[in-house]
């Protein structure tokens, strides 16, 4: 029995660490975000969804990496997977008979929360870090203001700030801190994808990354404190966090790890992320194209930013936490490298990572770039994979380049999300643009 | 008093930490290697040194790196500066002498040994990790045997291999590891730039990288290793390490950390070891050129190696060293990532890194290669610069690229070491040529 391959258990929880204010909103799309995760899915594992992830689709996937999809079993419940969720009675039955014709299961959770470790329990099996999560571990590393205390302990650089218990201090820390660029960014504590944070700034600057909003500072700083505490600050962790924020960085990157049941964490692969600005100039907003494996950084500053970030992964495996680690920087204009965030689940670029490492080899970073598009003109699945095999534009192992379709709505009211991959940046904007040219004509 | 700048006391203490039949070696000049490291001083500083710094040399660095060279004194010893000799009452008096007009000192040893930690207590100034030095703390981490441990323990990629402790064991794990590559190679637990390391092959390779020697393994193992076990095994220590040898490596690199008192690793600098095979095919012999900064790897490869090796140093810290930590590995011929071994001590690429950081900003290597030559032509220091600067060639910040001499003998029986800088490795090459051109013409 022990000698048979571990399946795994891929809880889809994802929002379901979100506060609740957050959680509901639907600037994710669940259906796309559920399908998108679909392709951790190997032979015989069991996916726990809050959306449903058709045969279709999955068929996609196990056509794509060699693998029966048919094998694949889904548990879907209509709505976010939270701990009440997957901790009621029948959800655990229907997994306790999903898991029943094999030995060996492991869960793979977007957030490995309270419940998450519960449920594994219950089911009796292994969870690493169950005993930290129970205790909601990941919060001090995912809270603004504890990621910054922990970041502070290991010299990690940071962008000058502070973390703020009043709206008192809130204007004090807006005035300390807004000379050094003209604007600054106030973040909520617990908060994800930058929904919690504002931007202020003295000039009209439009859009900008890391942030739902930003707004232009009026001449009563402490007005707008109290505004922001009433909007940011939450009832149940009150205080925020405020930083100098540098607008215009060279690079903004992340590096993901896995701390698995040994402690020692594991890279896993990092990126860019590409943003472009859309829009006329009344109506202007930022949109993030993609992400671009691995991060394209010169070799001094990918150095010192990888030896920070392993820094920091091993601070997190020596507190407890096990799981995927994402952790955010950027290089300013002006060369400065400054570490934004962490996120203890896993990140946006582990699904490209997965399928170029499935159909490339786990090296692929060393030979290829892996990049992806989440604008590309919705058309249904089966015509636009159709229409990229006649246009020999499909990914293959034996090619070593061209376009998977990641994820779509089956109602194709939002934008395909595409990976694509080509030994080159400039292959891949080639392959971008021969892609956009086959779905126009679709 | 503590607003003054601290300044050092270098102490060249050059292999007084090999054992003593390798420390007494001459294969490295002693002359040459006190010059080089001579680029470390600035304004101020007190060099200890084993042989002599003419004034000429020091005028050398200063007048390229800015600095006046004549507030350097140096305190010369003509013997290796080991324990004994750092601690005896003359040279610890004239020290102190040499300290007295200034408040603030710290030590920056090759080494920091037992007799480092006394030494610094007995002048009253501070030294990083000096109970741990006290116990020889870094034979934890220098001992070949020890290595593969803490490697193992975190998860490390090594050779496969074996610490054996007999003759016997030695004869079995050479025939358990010959098979993977046809070579194994043989480590003294002891020893520093592979002078304790012999590479035994089923055919005649020729000169290997990593070892004194390369012997063709005859058909009576046993024998063989009987022999290399007399040879190989110290007295204080018994016992060697036995790995498979990999002979091609892809890229043979190393990554230099500095563990200050804050007991953060600090990423220092990385570089490639290049060798060349010079002399006829019955006397081939491999020629270490020199260092190339940064590490040139693949971006899957780099970032592995960088999250194993910053994994290494934060587990060195933990055990309580302080100071520079080199850490040395290769990606073979087929891809595979292996580490060789850990030297706590200043690394051979450390000057170069000095000396480009100084002139070009410490984050020189974004833009730029440092690359250094040990076999130029020995030729007068002062006519090789003069000639450098009627060319074009020497370094300055202005121009971004050129030639520093780092190291000559006085008497040039020796061949020049030369730094080479230039915005990429073709410039570096080309700037090569026009060097060795000069120089030939001298």
């Amino acid at each position: 029995m022990t000698n048979q391959s571990t399946r795994k258990i891929l809880l889809l929880n994802v929002r379901a660490d979100f506060p609740p204010e957050i959680g509901l909103s639907d600037r994710h799309p669940l259906v796309r975000a559920c399908r998108r995760t679909s392709w951790y899915a190997e032979a015989g594992d069991v996916i726990a969804s809050p959306a449903p992830i058709d045969r279709e689709f999955l068929d996609h996937v196990g056509g794509t990496l060699g693998f029966d999809a048919g094998t694949i079993s889904v548990v879907l419940r209509d709505r976010v997977l939270t701990d009440e969720v997957i901790l009621a009675p029948d959800f655990v039955a229907e997994l306790r008979l999903a898991i029943a014709d094999h030995p060996n299961w492991r869960i793979m959770a977007c957030y490995v929360t309270e419940g998450v470790a519960e449920l594994a329990e219950r089911l009796g099996i292994g969870c690493d870090g169950s005993a930290f999560a129970a205790e909601r571990g990941s919060d001090l590393l995912n809270r603004k203001g504890h990621f910054r205390r922990l970041a502070a302990g290991i010299g990690m650089p940071l962008a000058a700030g502070s973390v703020v218990q009043s709206p008192t201090r809130l204007a004090r820390a807006i005035e300390q801190h807004m000379p050094a660029t003209g604007a600054v960014i106030v973040k909520q504590h617990n908060a994800g994808g930058g929904l919690g944070n504002v931007v202020l700034a003295a000039d009209d600057l439009g859009p900008l990354p890391g942030a739902r909003e930003t707004r232009r500072i009026g001449p009563d700083v402490a007005e707008t404190a109290e505004k922001l505490w009433t909007e940011l600050s939450q009832e149940h962790d009150p205080g925020v966090v405020v930083e100098v924020y540098h607008p215009a960085a060279r690079h903004m990157f992340y590096f993901e790890y896995l701390v698995a049941d040994s402690g020692v964490p594991r890279f896993v692969n990092s990126g860019t992320i590409r943003l472009v600005r859309e829009g006329t100039a009344a109506d202007e907003r930022l949109s993030w194209v993609g992400l671009e494996l691995p991060a394209d950084l010169p070799p001094h500053s990918l150095a010192q930013a990888l030896t920070h970030a392993t820094r920091f992964a091993v601070l997190a495996a020596d507190i407890g936490y096990r799981g995927y680690l994402n952790i955010d920087a950027i290089v300013t204009a002006s060369g400065e490298l400054i570490f934004n965030e962490v996120n203890a689940r896993w990140g946006g670029g582990l699904v490209l990572h997965t399928v170029a490492s499935r159909l490339l080899g786990e090296d692929y970073a060393d030979h290829s770039v892996a990049s992806s598009l989440r604008d590309v003109r919705p058309v249904p699945l089966a015509r636009v994979v159709a229409a990229a095999r006649e246009h020999g534009l499909d990914l293959t192992p034996e090619r070593r380049e061209g376009v998977v379709v990641l994820a779509c709505e089956p109602t194709q009211t939002e934008a395909l999300e595409c990976l694509l991959v080509a030994p080159s940046v400039s292959r891949v904007r080639e392959l971008e643009t021969a892609l956009r040219t086959v779905v126009e004509a679709l």
